[in-house]
């Protein structure tokens, strides 16, 4: 994997990542294909939609098709038939979420699985291995992912096990590709210590002294006060390695998009445009609008007057409603395509203002609108 | 609308019907869009499968979102963005499936609403007036679809019925459109009778004595042995006017077309592609084969290795499997997309065989090669 800086405007960057599967424009939205699928949408939309990396989750693929069988097909790239760039991530953060279904100790973790209660490992080198399997693109360090709230005593002790855990990840990342024929892969790290300023400088630190071909801020967006994750990666970001990606993990809305950009953050992953177009809420330029009101009973309109996206410029308000408050499957498909444009549409925007060294007026502007939609029914 | 029979072999006839949306080879396959959505697929995927035609449900858009509201919207085919034909049927077969729940009379028919219990009345002048609002190319009479079993005089008071309703539907109709600006639509009668042949003419006459633009048979697929279905078939059929289209309700699978076909059929609309999709069920040219089934998980193998579809093509079996076991919905994205391909497919196929005097031939080879099929394991 390469990375290279083009441009800087202020803090936020424009550049390009380049693996042995696409060149990926940074900054970059990337869609979550948690099982192998990004949610409602096919292969052929996410290319449509010119996504050149979508990540998977590895605790999901481990229990449902298992890596060993993924590897036996040729890798994930072959088996979704996906030929552009995939992260994977670690599979800490799934596990972390399952609270007392899980055992912590310095070794890995131990939880049973939600899908038939057997009993199941991870560890730094299981994740590893597992993701070497799965010949992802990027590959992320296993990591503690600390919970919010969490007092400074707690932050700490969870961040150095991340940071012995990354220092595990490492070796055995290196080990792995060491053999022949082993996939082409990256290995990021992940910043932790919560929402204490010194304690993620320290966890960084120990990260840098490793050494990874990518840096990632995790534990935020984990229910901490809006504020205090700008203010986090307004503190951190900026210190990550200049010559690396800079990876906000979990994030977000739109506007949290922006900001973090503004930030100096290169790569950002959600489920949220298309978990959220499920339920019928959409993005637009004026902020988020539920489908599902009645206020769009007869509303001619597309979605957003001002995207070109295949959905606005075909189907109208009244007819994704109708089919949202059928249950009708097109509903999630047109409206997972929609939001994704969206998402991807907004990054597009951001890398073309960047390039500009016209950023900080695109963020005023991009707020603005926002505030003047939120002022209109139907929007949020 | 205009119909032309431009070639026949022995009973089978390829011909083309022009309607103001768009032009339909014969003999056709519709999909069903029940209430305003092809299931699982996108209006772009039926225009890349070059489906010409679909089929809306009036009981279904009746209730939701309501004909005065697609009325004011510009109709079915702006409503959905459907630019090509679409047929309506007459509600009667869904009001008819709800046994208990409704009430009939000379009249017309009251009925529950399945979602919300408010009382609802169909009769064939209601459901005229719901057609012409919807403005669908081809309009259904309002029939009772007689059950099977059915003693001969069930079927025989039940055709009449069918009978006076259609004469009622004829009118009603008629005066909806001697209006300015009314739709262009054309009617079809439908054909009574129950498993007897004499009752089958009897309704036959009737309709023929009030005349329409099409003849369709009704009351088949609804539970009486196959071969009942092809023989009340096979003797109806050939007395539908020769300059009319044909067309056979609810039916079926694959070799149900082709057999239907070889006695005189000209239209077809089914859930079964779609439905089965959903439940993992996928058509091939050996046979229906259960995608769940453990026996796929590694098979790297497209569904069918001589579909051209945009499934076959980039995905495999193994991948398929996956997505049906963990409930994406790409699984029914993908499978309804192949089942609907493999349907319009066989039905090209079936044309250019009667265009080259070849459909015995083709029709043989296709018995026999899901016969092979039936003999693998994994197909059925």
């Amino acid at each position: 994997m390469q990375f290279e800086v083009l441009q800087t405007d202020s803090k936020a960057r424009a550049g390009v990542i380049r693996t042995a599967h696409s060149e990926i424009e940074t900054p970059v939205f990337m869609p979550v294909g948690t099982v192998g699928s990004v949610k409602a949408v096919t292969q052929e939309m996410l290319e449509a939609l010119d996504a050149r990396i979508i990540l998977g989750n590895t605790y999901h693929l481990l229990l449902r098709p298992g890596h060993e069988l993924v590897r036996s097909l040729g890798g994930l790239h072959k088996f979704i038939s996906w030929p552009r760039s995939l992260l994977t991530d670690s599979g800490g953060y799934q596990v972390f979420s399952l609270g007392d279904l899980r055992k912590l100790a310095e070794e890995g973790v131990t939880f049973r699985s939600h899908l038939d209660g057997s009993l199941i490992k991870l560890s730094p080198e299981i994740s590893m291995e597992i993701q070497t399997a799965l010949g992802s693109d990027i590959v992320m360090c296993f990591d503690e992912c600390t919970p919010f709230p969490a007092t400074r005593d707690e932050a700490n002790i969870s961040l150095e096990l991340t940071g012995r855990w990354a220092r595990r990840c490492r070796t055995k990342f290196d080990d792995l590709h060491q053999v022949e024929n082993a996939p082409d892969q990256a290995l990021f790290g992940i910043v932790q210590g919560g929402v204490y300023q010194d304690l993620r400088r320290k966890s960084l630190d120990q990260l840098r002294e490793i050494g990874f071909e990518g840096y990632a801020i995790g534990g935020l967006s984990v229910g901490e006060p809006k504020e205090q994750m700008y203010d986090i990666t307004e503190f951190i970001a900026p210190q990550l390695p200049d010559d690396r990606p800079r990876y906000l993990m979990g994030v977000g809305t739109p506007q949290d998009l922006v900001e973090s950009v503004a930030r100096g953050i290169d790569m950002f992953d959600c489920v949220m445009p298309t978990r959220n177009a499920r339920n019928g809420q959409l993005f637009t330029t004026f902020g988020k609008l539920n489908i599902r009101n009645a206020r769009w009973v007869r509303d001619e309109r597309p979605v957003d007057e001002e995207c070109k996206c295949a959905v606005c410029t075909r189907y109208s308000r009244a007819y994704l409603r109708h089919l949202h408050i059928s249950g009708e499957i097109l509903a999630s498909i047109l409206a997972s395509y929609h939001n994704l444009y969206f998402y991807l549409d907004t990054m597009k925007r951001i890398r073309q203002a960047i390039r500009l060294s016209l950023f900080e007026e695109f963020r005023l502007e991009f707020n603005a609108r926002l505030s003047r939609g939120q002022a209109e029914p139907g929007f949020d």
